[in-house]
């Protein structure tokens, strides 16, 4: 193992927690039963919840309001219709639970960027993260990461891993700022995306919808498509997580129970946490494992 | 541009093909308006007829035709219909022809290995590549790459571009023999899938293909999924190539024309012969610009 003489993850707190983490990496990477070659370790991070902070609302759902809001503005006939309807009327009861209309919300999603090449698209994602700022933590998206989840990235890099996002967001929102935040390259970023075409010489935005969405058991369906491998380790924060996590070696579940340095919250979390104590996956206290959220 | 110490491309005769190779590789690698940062020097390949000998028939096709034969003399009602009736009467007429009936074909790709793990897919390809030897060329189909390309790929590497298998034919097929005739990393591993399905702890094969196939227009759209980038290099032979060629700076299609050596046909590849004229691709003659074929 690589990485321990320097103190490794400074920004964990010493314990079972950070010392369960340290010993599988360890386990991977020196002889013995464990061990798995350099070539073959592979870890998958989901990323809203797990690598960057997703209340009160996931930075790509800002990204969605503020397109939204352009779109009616231009043609107020959209304001019919939902998900433009919420916007135009300052609706954010609707909005908060916009994952509970999905059909409605997969058409404004793929609306919002429809018929575009992926490149504009990208052009977009960057002006708004040159743009918009985190609305509670008064800093710009880019940074919002949880800083031990950096230094457990770097980490297992040093250990020949190949890290890799898994976000039911989507790809091509996420890769534009996966290698300054993260280190990851955009090839390393698997997620949920709008079906594509290719016409003369560059890559459309269509209507649909990728199937599977990289959500719950499309994770590990993902991750197989993209690596051809299962996850060595892997970390999450949701029950959207919990396929993933079942499928990898090392399961990593962090607990929002932190309101002062971030946000307390097991909302959406109660399958996975139910299944981390079945399975022993290590769950990380966000209020007492992390000497520093940010 | 590294690799020009020792003589670059030793299997590849001195000419215009190879100088417009090693050109454009120096252009990318060295200062000036062509220069590319390393981590995005995205270099794609075709695999059947570009990097291994695809005739007198994909090995692919062979490793179907075999399993077909198992199934139809498991269970002889399957004669009633193709392609295990082709199978059974030793129909080679219609098993040549078999990408003209698209239909019975899907039907019988997705039915040969339905419903088992990926990993337990991966075994049976490896009992084939280990069994199986090309009808002509006699010897295993792990023998059958084209020494050239291989040495392109070593090239490409060593100016830090990343390497990738982009096949019309199956990812997972690919997948088990990339790394060790290519030295292709099986994430590296662009292609045709069948659906998939998370249950428990494995990913099972199901009946369905993933859209689009990995052919023609599907491929900068397979390309930019998995990557995000377009290609910087492409290389491909046959007319399901064209849009991939199309969209990378530099485009190398491959001419079978050494009936000697190897086969000649432009059969399947008349499309993209003529767009290579038009575009101003880099045409290789395998009968004159390849010293070694194998």
């Amino acid at each position: 193992m690589t990485g321990l003489g320097v103190p490794a993850l400074p920004s964990w707190r010493d314990g079972t927690t950070k010392a369960a983490v340290l010993d599988f990496i360890r386990s991977v990477t020196e002889p013995g039963d464990g061990f798995v070659p350099a070539g073959e370790r592979i870890a998958t991070f989901d990323n809203d919840g797990t690598l960057w902070c997703e209340k009160p609302m996931y930075p790509q759902a800002d990204f969605l309001v503020r397109r939204w809001a352009e779109q009616v503005e231009a043609d107020p006939t959209l304001a019919a219709e939902q998900p433009w309807k919420a916007v135009a009327e300052g609706d954010r009861g609707w909005l908060a639970s916009a994952t509970d209309h999905v059909p409605e919300l997969i058409k404004g999603v793929t609306a919002a960027y429809d018929g575009i090449t992926t490149v504009a698209f990208e052009r977009a994602v960057r002006d708004f993260f040159d743009s918009a700022r985190h609305p509670t933590l008064a800093v710009p998206y880019t940074g919002v990461a949880f800083r031990p989840m950096r230094e457990l990235l770097d980490l297992l890099r040093d250990n020949d891993f190949q890290v890799y996002i898994c976000s039911a967001g989507g790809r091509d929102f996420v890769r534009v700022i996966s290698e300054e935040m993260y280190g990851i390259p955009r090839e390393q970023v698997i997620g949920s995306g709008t079906t594509l075409e290719y016409r003369a010489g560059d890559v459309y935005r269509t209507k649909g919808v990728e199937q599977p969405i990289d959500d719950g058991p499309g994770k590990p369906v993902h991750i197989w498509t993209r690596t051809g491998r299962k996850p060595l380790l892997a970390g999450g924060n949701a029950d959207g997580d919990a396929s993933m996590l079942e499928s990898a070696r090392f399961a990593l579940l962090l607990h929002h129970n932190d309101a002062e340095r971030e946000f307390a919250y097991d909302v959406g979390a109660e399958k996975a946490l139910a299944a981390a104590a079945e399975h022993g996956w290590t769950v990380v206290s966000m209020r007492d494992d992390f000497a520093t959220v940010f």
